[in-house]
């Protein structure tokens, strides 16, 4: 079966677009999803920017509010509810989705995280949210919580893959790799991402 | 009949990919085209920028040029061949393009000069460049040069239509107005403005 990687950051809001429908479209395409959870920081900063370039570059920032709130709508999700600050803090959301990827509550506490912050506008870097989401999923959110506080290996895992999609060339997200090493960055590039990813034999 | 105004910049890349469609997907829609040749320089620079900001950030650069690739091969346009030096100075053609917006011949120039930059690699800042495809259309290049570079009116005209563009929060090329002000970026989203200007009763 064909791969395709989504690389994700919880603070992105394309990032939301493409979580709450690339299950459906992979499983429909019959491609094989990996959800990769990574942090952006990093990268901005190298590449001199210490906020989201949407904050950074005002005209380019009040044109992303206004075309994610009429995407959102063509994709039938809710109103978008703007987070405060922006862009909120991922860290230890990603931290916990490095560890519900190995477990297979990943995807789900994804799309918790998304849309507890871009359509309920809840403070994602906030633990008390995440626990209460990991609550909601029947799992034991505040034990969670302490593994992703304290486990070096979750902390090594994240900064490990957060490195290799620097080395893949990413610069933003969300972006797609195939098995063969294209990039594809944007939600408006999942179709295309899907297309190469059946073009390739595996 | 729905209108959409269809803004560009000579020197870039995913402009050429939109000029080369937006006729035909246009008259397909049933909507009016209006072509608004604008420059990105001084827009740019106000945001900092001396160059494209393909040339600033790397990875982003990178990606760009595999992207137009595989989206002008989707296309059906011939490989791209990258402009040396990219950004080319696209002043002189737009300068061209105004005069022809109003005389009819503003978009077979625009397509040709497109062309002799992404498809055949030539200089485009080059005055006999421009004349030759100008002498191609059957007209008289040199003259049409001349009002170009000499014409108060056409220059007043250019500068306005950016100023119009800065004015409307454009940020980048290709973009797309509607009559009730809605705006869109990018070659992407070429669709949704269609489908906008369609749903603005006119």
């Amino acid at each position: 079966m064909p791969v395709l990687h989504f690389w994700y950051e919880f603070a992105s809001t394309y990032s939301y677009l493409t979580a709450m429908r690339i299950e459906d479209r992979c499983r429909a395409a019959g491609v094989e999803l990996i959800w990769r959870p990574f942090l952006l920081g990093p990268i901005f900063r190298a590449q001199g920017w210490d906020t989201s370039p949407f904050n950074i570059y005002e005209a380019k920032g009040r044109y992303m509010w206004r075309d994610l709130e009429r995407r959102a709508a063509a994709q039938g999700l809710p109103n978008i509810h703007r987070p405060d600050p922006f862009p909120q803090n991922g860290l230890l959301a990603a931290r916990i989705a490095t560890i519900g990827a190995g477990a297979g509550w990943g995807p789900d506490f994804t799309r918790a995280v998304y849309a507890a912050q871009f359509a309920q506008g809840q403070p994602i870097s906030a633990p008390e949210t995440l626990v209460a989401l990991l609550n909601g999923l029947g799992l034991d959110g505040s034990q969670v919580l302490q593994s992703a506080q304290t486990d070096d290996s979750v902390k090594n895992q994240l900064r490990a893959t957060t490195e290799t999609a620097q080395s893949q060339g990413l610069f933003g997200a969300p972006s797609f790799t195939t098995e063969d090493g294209e990039l594809f960055w944007g939600d408006d590039r999942l179709e295309d991402a899907l297309n190469w990813a059946l073009r390739v034999k595996n």
